[in-house]
């Protein structure tokens, strides 16, 4: 069965890729150019899906025209994450503030892409890394957000409307991050390869709230992050 | 109140701005250069939102690279006209079925962006001119469809979760092309001005099928499209 795999680069989205390719999946990464800050990724996006053997679709279009985010807008900052308290003592509704990092309607357009490719190579499936619990933060990563887009993929194509609709698998959505290094590690993911770190520099910062997150899931369970870090 | 418009500079969303104007909306238009065919519509996008004094953003992408079109893909021919029996006479069946001309999940993907600029600027509402009688045939200009792009627009944003969700309105999605024409009339739109034709022509072809429509509609009501025809 052919899938499309909405493949950022990062740990969540790579392991999603090792996923579908373990179910059988014929894959067919997209990735987005949106002149995001961390643009390193995509050279992980593109090196991983060639690494995996698939076709890879590299969609560029410019968000800064439209600003509001510190990954788009370079006159908003990111999070001064060495002011913050440490992740791990954040209360849960610190946690459930939409962070400045939150892109507006991002998955919605990468799943909009997504849908457009699947429908064209007459995929039955889009996966996508979304996961709910490290990111409550933002909208667009909840069941229920991807349940309403499943309506989407049914009423918005011809696929939709005639036959079988193309089904949006998040098989990550109700994991914790710990659990999804697991998971990626049963599937072999070679996470040197990934990229988390929000910072758009050479190597990964170790200290923005995503390279945070990682390192400190890579660090419950006692293994360490191949990833090479600046300090 | 703000509101985004979906500008694409033809005859329904020309309306829907002069429309959204009318409603003493502060209008932001938004266009997409998709590499369809058809590029002189952008064109006179950019002559409509300035002759009106509204802001306009175009957002650049490329679905070529995704095929799966007449408007898109130079491999797949414009449906025939002059071969097929004229408009009036073709049936219901025939108007139902999807066109080559439809694009994979094309109304998905402007709403899409169109969502995140009205987010980034705090409008409140997103028009769209979509039409569910004289385009029966594409699945995404369906009152069904709009509906399940609202749940979207209430679930995947920021403003959606904590406040009030940005509102979708399609004012002409239950009239005729004659009704547009009707409405647009009094609301002083300069139909000059826009743009139907799918050829890609200097001037309107006349004969592909948004030219029919268009004209066949000015026809019934006994006007004369003031637009320049090649033939």
């Amino acid at each position: 069965m052919k899938a499309v795999i909405l493949l950022s680069g990062g740990l969540d989205s790579t392991t999603v890729l090792y996923q579908a390719k373990s179910e059988g999946c014929e894959c067919y990464a997209i990735s987005f150019d949106y002149q995001q800050r961390h643009r390193r990724e995509l050279e992980s996006a593109t090196t991983l899906a060639h690494s995996v053997g698939v076709e890879h679709q590299l969609i560029s279009f410019d968000l800064r025209v439209l600003g509001g985010s510190a990954l788009t807008d370079i006159s908003i900052d990111l999070p001064d994450v060495s002011a913050a308290p440490p992740a791990e003592v954040r209360s849960l509704a610190q946690m459930s503030q939409i962070p400045v990092t939150y892109v507006p309607a991002r998955n919605t357009i990468f799943l909009s892409f997504a849908l457009a490719y699947a429908e064209t190579i007459s995929a039955e499936r889009v996966y996508i890394g979304v996961n709910a619990l490290d990111y409550s933060g933002y909208p667009d990563c909840r069941p229920d957000y991807i349940q309403a887009m499943q309506e989407v993929f049914r009423l918005g194509t011809k696929q939709g409307r005639e036959g079988q609709a193309i089904a949006i698998v998040a098989p990550l959505i109700n994991l914790k991050k710990t659990e999804i290094i697991q998971l990626g590690n049963k599937l072999g993911v070679p996470w040197e390869k990934t990229w988390s770190c929000y910072a758009g520099l050479d190597l990964a910062c170790g200290v923005c709230d995503s390279c945070r997150l990682r390192l400190q899931a890579f660090a419950e369970l006692g293994i360490k992050d191949p990833l090479t870090y600046a300090e």
